[in-house]
């Protein structure tokens, strides 16, 4: 790596709805040790979130959090010399300038692909407890045997939907996706139910009853089921159907009705889909990721159920502990890859994730995470 | 079939938004000719719809277009002896004591799938420039080789969207379907544009743009394509994206914007899964039907878009112009399959599909149609 680049062990997704950042953390009761010759730094990688459309806040965190504590920073705010950071998404594109002009950072961008499936294969392989099923309302935690692992195919809800096979370490290819994802939900669910928010519309979602707009097949065939071709009368015939002949206006419904059967229709469209493309490939292992899912039971139950009806059981839908932060710790672990140092897990402390990052600016970052404990990652990072 | 029973040659296909009518009414110069021992009258197929919540326009219809003209009614306006008709759909079950109790017809119900499948055989094989191609604004009508026709994917995009496997006639298997279907386009549409019909919904989508809504790769990507993987700046990443960010209220877009984002999100996952399915049998012909195409040449575009996108060329979308009325063609088709006289088209006048039905109660009814005389279908019915 360039020794004239200076870099802050800060690394940013910036998709169309969330910027997601990760950021190393040093312990409060700061310990250095050496091991061959490298200062190693105990600590944290933390994780925290910001509306892409709020950018300013980002900044702001940065500014405060990161770069003031990081002694790289000028009076005016704005760090000095050229600090090279981590970025991915398509806002590492739209936004490099801003990065540029308001906190003197300078992006250091990553394919936002390769970030994706570098932060699941970095989970997968070094964080314990990470991938879990989650059927029946039961969650379970997977096993992941390293030398099985490949090929699986990665579902990432952002605010669009990216479906990738992957099959090994940097061995990947984007077979497909779609237009209805996480912004879906959100937009659609503010255009009906005036919600603010996606916590505030997940919150509506979970006391809704989709049967209220939802046309089932019993409101077709008049309570019966269509058994011949395997569909029961509650299986849903047409998302929203009911609105067609309720005569009710929007104002009518219940926007918890109308939020449980919006997310009820993308969560099952995207587990059919991936399914589909699964079995285009024989993969019997889907991993689920990206901010729409936030470890809501309904959201990974209507998921899973997709899948497992469609595939008849042979498919697997697995979710991920940081399933929002993928492609911001891909990024992140690319640090280490440019400096030739592998990622090296230590499997005697299986409650470390180990990261070797070079750089010389760590000393003074504080814990600084709006996430709590449980989702945050211990390790450490040599300082060579 | 038993002689007591008297076939009124009328079929219905009752689904969860409409009620499709096929009925044959003889030429205005009733004109009846002798054919090896049977009675010939040349005639139309005629077509008719309604919605299903306006069930009751539906039975006076019946009552005085049909049985009135038919001489099978009684004078309190319902059918003396017990009058049989095939019906097919959910709404044959459904509804099938309030016609019996209005009309004093009796439901002959036919399976809905075998039914659609009936009726595209039947188009496919008797009915001349049915099947077209639409591709960049072009319609193109296919020859149809009937040697060559099976296997094929019949997508019905009713309330809901089935997706049948046809491999002959009455070989089919129903292999997948979708919950965004018409129904949700007009259900979702109503709720956010106030349009009180189908035809409303789709003339505003007529003059919408979909990408005040939609949030569209270069709105991630600044502008710029991500070219990597091959979506252009002008794909769209997330349907109704660009509502989470535009702090606008759903009065703030205009109602014909949000009708085009809606019928472009449901045509185009329509087409993805179609295309999906199809890949898995290696179907290269796939045949979209049902009510919610219209001929509408921005929804065919869609799906022909979709189906060529992500066939990369292989699969062909084919569309079909009695698309709505395949479940209530293959119903009527099936007097004939009872009676044990096969569909035998004339080869030589290929501007007539010819139907062999039995029954005695042809002679009254009169030429009536709401739909324009190009899609009424000639033929000739025998008498035995």
């Amino acid at each position: 790596m360039d020794s004239t680049k200076k870099i802050s062990h800060l690394a940013l997704d910036i998709g169309g709805t969330l910027i997601k950042l990760v950021y190393f953390s040093a312990n409060g009761d700061y310990s250095e040790e050496s091991r061959n010759g490298c200062s190693v730094v105990h600590g944290k990688l933390c994780f925290a979130k910001f509306e892409t459309r709020k950018i300013d806040d980002c900044l702001e965190f940065i500014r405060f959090n990161i770069l003031h504590h990081s002694g790289v920073q000028h009076p005016n705010g704005v760090a000095h010399d050229k600090l090279y950071v981590k970025a991915t998404g398509g806002g590492a594109f739209k936004f490099a300038d801003l990065f540029k002009e308001k906190l003197g950072i300078l992006f250091d961008k990553e394919d936002e692909m390769h970030s994706l499936v570098g932060g699941v294969n970095f989970l997968l392989k070094t964080v314990p407890r990470e991938a879990f099923t989650y059927l029946d309302g039961q969650k379970e935690f997977v096993e992941i045997d390293h030398n099985d692992l490949y090929p699986y195919l990665l579902v990432n809800i952002g605010s669009g939907v990216s479906m990738i096979k992957v099959d090994g370490d940097g061995k990947y290819e984007r077979i497909s996706g779609t237009s209805l994802g996480g912004g879906t939900f959100l937009g659609l669910g503010k255009l009906l139910t005036k919600c603010k928010s996606f916590d505030e519309l997940l919150e509506l979602s979970h006391h809704g009853n989709n049967r209220v707009i939802d046309m089932l097949v019993g409101d077709i065939y008049g309570g019966t089921d269509y058994s011949k071709i395997g569909l029961s009368s509650t299986a849903i015939a047409s998302s929203f159907g009911k609105a067609i002949s309720d005569g009710k206006e929007l104002e009518d419904y219940q926007p918890e009705d109308v939020a449980r059967s919006l997310l009820r229709m993308i969560s099952n469209n995207i587990g059919q889909i991936a399914y589909l493309n699964a079995l285009r490939f024989g993969l019997k292992r889907i991993f689920f990721g990206g901010f729409f899912i936030r470890g809501l039971e309904y959201t990974m139950d209507t998921i899973s159920v997709a899948v497992h009806f469609w595939s008849r059981g042979e498919a697997k839908a697995m979710f991920l502990r940081h399933e929002g932060f993928l492609g911001a710790l891909g990024a992140f672990t690319s640090y280490s890859n440019q400096s030739h140092n592998d990622l090296k897990p230590h499997h005697h402390t299986v409650q470390r994730a180990i990261l070797n990052c070079s750089g010389d600016n760590l000393r003074h970052i504080p814990v600084t995470s709006n996430l709590n404990d449980s989702e945050t990652i211990e390790c450490s990072i040599n300082l060579v």
